[in-house]
């Protein structure tokens, strides 16, 4: 085996270990078993590994660029605020950010992280397009690294995700003080954290308010707005129609519009609508405009160049933190009925 | 003056000339006459400028990074496929993109370039959000650079924008073979090269079908749907009302579509509609979807990243190129009423 081509997972494999401890061992954590720290060292040193990582670096020269590494940027206007936060926090802090985009590559993934860790960046943040679980290649794990919009089930790196939960529970609850008892949902066919946190939210939001769950009430359909349509077209074919419907996203919000205003219904009058993602571009501008959930893209990105520059952030005494961040409501026209002045 | 502190454009103005031609003396550039190249040079000397241009660094040594700088990449979707353009045609070439945002601020545009100078990079991509005039720091002239969606009045740097007539001219067109003689046109309050191209481009195309200009039926307002929605209530009220609408853009065609709709005007039937942007997000989306033309972003990062990196465009032996690039029409249904297949 030759000297350069040895990585932290034949390190790993040799010595019968994860590749965390392997990268806890190379950065010096406290959080190491002696002997198990002991077994990692003559792995080292018997392969002749040299190791690349960012706690070296930090020691010899700082390269002054963050690595910004993402799924497949094209496919969501929300990439655009997460960059924007990354490289708000980075330019803050006198670094730059250098971009690469893997168009969902594993193969492409792995080179994308070998560039950053040959350019010695000092740290990388890898962004998924959508809140779901990622496995990444192993050669992550030779530099300090924070996820964005995701998590390795490991939780060996750390993360920042919305709060699903949160969200969903506060878009349900400002129907619920709307008076609505018949709250409809539309969620995603497709199995992924957002959906299972928002439906978890959903009930625990009902339970709150002594409404029992009617799963009558819960429609699955494609994220987009003829899924929307759809989904809406069967709530409203309830023989106990909702009052009020928390859409999955705003594009299913815009196809819900379409359906009820072809239904010759009133949006909030006849039935009152919250959404999540505040796609601004839509959510803004449909007629009443949406009420809907804030995705926090800016403060995600933020974070994560901001914890990564911490250098406190690296000495591994503890697990690396799970964040999930807050989903704050915008409120716009679609949930409330206007409050009559004369009336007060 | 302190060494250090001696920019292109101190020499410029001590030479009495322009800072582009100070950059095609530093560039070794036949296209300098020889007596100024002569007076440039005793400036140079004179003042001690040490060049930073990227002809000296590509004899000495590459960097391999790209400096991709915006002007305010948060407000549009577009950035993105404008960014993965560039990405994509970076990657393929083995470089790599360093990505500033600059948030409009002029100041931040020029430190934004002197730190990309001081990584040495091999040459920058300036892309704005929109297309526009721009003026940049002097500073930009000491690398190799091409413009996005934009473009400066010297012409003295590459550029490359969307063809903004030939785009209006076939959405115009689309709505003519379809028999229509009365086409509003709805276009922005602010002077911007895009109004004014789209504008040519529509009053070509009646020209070249013999329909006579009438201005009643352009019609000035903000580009989103609420000013889509004014301008659409202003086009429908004339007294010989238009039997097709071209829209300034996708927003503003959001806004038309609500108040037909609120007419009871069936689209195309009543009135056919066409667009400029394709914003897949609304475009696609809307009832009946849009025909719109789509703006070429991908193709411009793409093109401007190729160009940067063949040298042979560093010679200077002709004026920058100034690209237009074409914008397709993306046909949906709202322009065109669908054939009955009965009658073939």
């Amino acid at each position: 085996m030759s000297r350069t081509s040895v990585t932290i997972q034949d390190i790993a494999k040799r010595a019968g270990v994860g590749v965390g401890t392997v990268s806890r061992v190379l950065n010096d954590s406290p959080q190491v078993d002696p002997t198990t720290r002991q077994a990692v060292q003559a792995v080292i040193t018997e392969l002749g590994y040299r190791p690349k990582s960012a706690a070296k670096i930090l020691r010899t020269r700082k390269t002054h660029e963050i690595g910004f590494i993402t799924d497949e940027i094209a496919t969501t206007p929300f990439a655009v605020d997460v960059i924007r936060g990354a490289q708000d926090a980075a330019w803050a802090q006198g670094k730059l950010l250098v971009l690469i985009n893997t168009n969902r590559d594993a193969q492409m993934l792995e080179a994308a992280i070998e560039t950053m860790l040959e350019r010695q960046v000092e740290g990388i943040v890898y962004a998924a397009m959508f809140h779901q679980q990622v496995s990444l290649p192993a050669n992550i794990y030779e530099v300090p690294a924070v996820l964005v919009d995701c998590f390795c089930a490991e939780q060996n790196l750390p993360s920042v995700v919305p709060d699903e939960v949160q969200g969903s529970y506060e878009a349900t609850e400002l129907l619920l003080k709307q008076g609505h008892r018949r709250i409809g949902h539309m969620t995603n066919v497709e199995s992924y954290p957002a959906k299972h946190g928002r439906i978890q939210g959903y009930k625990q939001a009902l339970a709150d308010y002594g409404v029992a769950f009617d799963p009558e009430l819960i429609t699955e359909e494609w994220t987009d707005p003829h899924g929307g349509y759809r989904a809406a077209r069967r709530l409203m074919a309830l023989e106990d129609r909702p009052t009020a419907i928390f859409c999955f996203n705003d594009r299913m919000a815009m196809g819900t519009y379409d359906l009820l205003h072809e239904l010759g219904l009133r949006i909030p009058d006849d039935v009152a609508i919250t959404s999540f993602d505040n796609q601004e571009l839509l959510a803004a501008h449909l007629r009443p405009p949406l009420t809907t959930m804030q995705l926090p893209h800016y403060a995600m990105g933020q974070w994560a160049v901001n914890y990564l520059l911490d250098s406190n952030n690296h000495n591994h005494e503890s697990a690396p933190p799970q964040i999930l961040l807050e989903c704050p409501p915008i409120l716009r026209k679609s949930h409330q009925k206007e409050i009559d002045p004369e009336r007060g």
